[in-house]
């Protein structure tokens, strides 16, 4: 890891909630996708594996609305991190946040072999509420759209 | 592969199309889904590995979202085929679909180290265009709900 990486809001997690498949710091086998702030805009980038194929050259959907799901968890958590008064970076503990739905629309076929950028747009439907709306793009064009319902993970979660 | 075993769509997929990390045969680092038809209701089994975990004892939803998804277009697939009169097992190669959008609602936490069963139910909206209604079940719980819109992929895809 870069000293000079802009810390993303999956590297303040709490280490129980750091094992996630999608994003992770701890889940060695995972995508480990990372969401940061970039000016109003929530960003993270990730470039599949070529085992994380649909048909070969174009990447697998799952794999998208996997994306779509944890950087829409990672936006909320950001959001409602910053209105808090915190930024990644300042050690605090983030809220961490589940998905209650997830939609995503599959526009084009995604090329393989090129790094994704999917970009959030946060709005706060109620303190614990967030709907991320995402826009995944690759080599400048937008592939698929999602949005995503997410939740402040309530106390009582898996009990 | 058990001489028994039912044969699945999937089985049935021209060699290109059955790379899908989701649901490829071909695919060795993939999930292998595999979907069949269980009465009226379309059924597909999986166990997510240890690493597909959301926090530690529950399944990472993008693996849900993943199963959902090829869910979906094997039951279209499923759906169309017989519709054409086939089945799987007849060695005719089915038409392959492609998924234009993806719903997920989720319930509540699926549980690790159980085999989940997704069924679906198909309604034809178009002569290539299907919706799929899917229940995931853990455990006899209904974890998660979906709808997926799966399209006869055209001829142009990728091209």
């Amino acid at each position: 890891m870069s000293e000079t990486r802009t810390p993303a809001i999956q590297d303040e997690y709490a280490a129980e909630f750091a094992q996630c498949y999608g994003c992770g710091r701890l889940n060695k086998d995972g995508h480990q996708f990372r969401t940061v702030w970039q000016g109003e805009k929530t960003y993270t980038e990730y470039e599949p594996a070529s085992e994380h194929t649909a048909i070969p050259g174009f990447v697998y959907g799952g794999v998208i609305a996997s994306l779509i799901d944890c950087h829409g968890t990672g936006s909320a958590s950001l959001a409602l991190h910053r209105k808090n008064g915190f930024e990644p970076g300042s050690g605090e503990e983030p809220p961490r946040f589940v998905t209650a739905s997830l939609h995503v629309d599959y526009l084009k076929p995604t090329p393989q072999g090129v790094t994704l950028k999917a970009f959030g747009e946060v709005e706060e439907i109620h303190p614990k509420k967030f709907k991320v709306t995402i826009e995944v793009i690759a080599d400048g064009t937008v592939c698929a759209t999602g949005t995503v319902v997410a939740v402040v993970m309530p106390s009582s979660f898996g009990k």
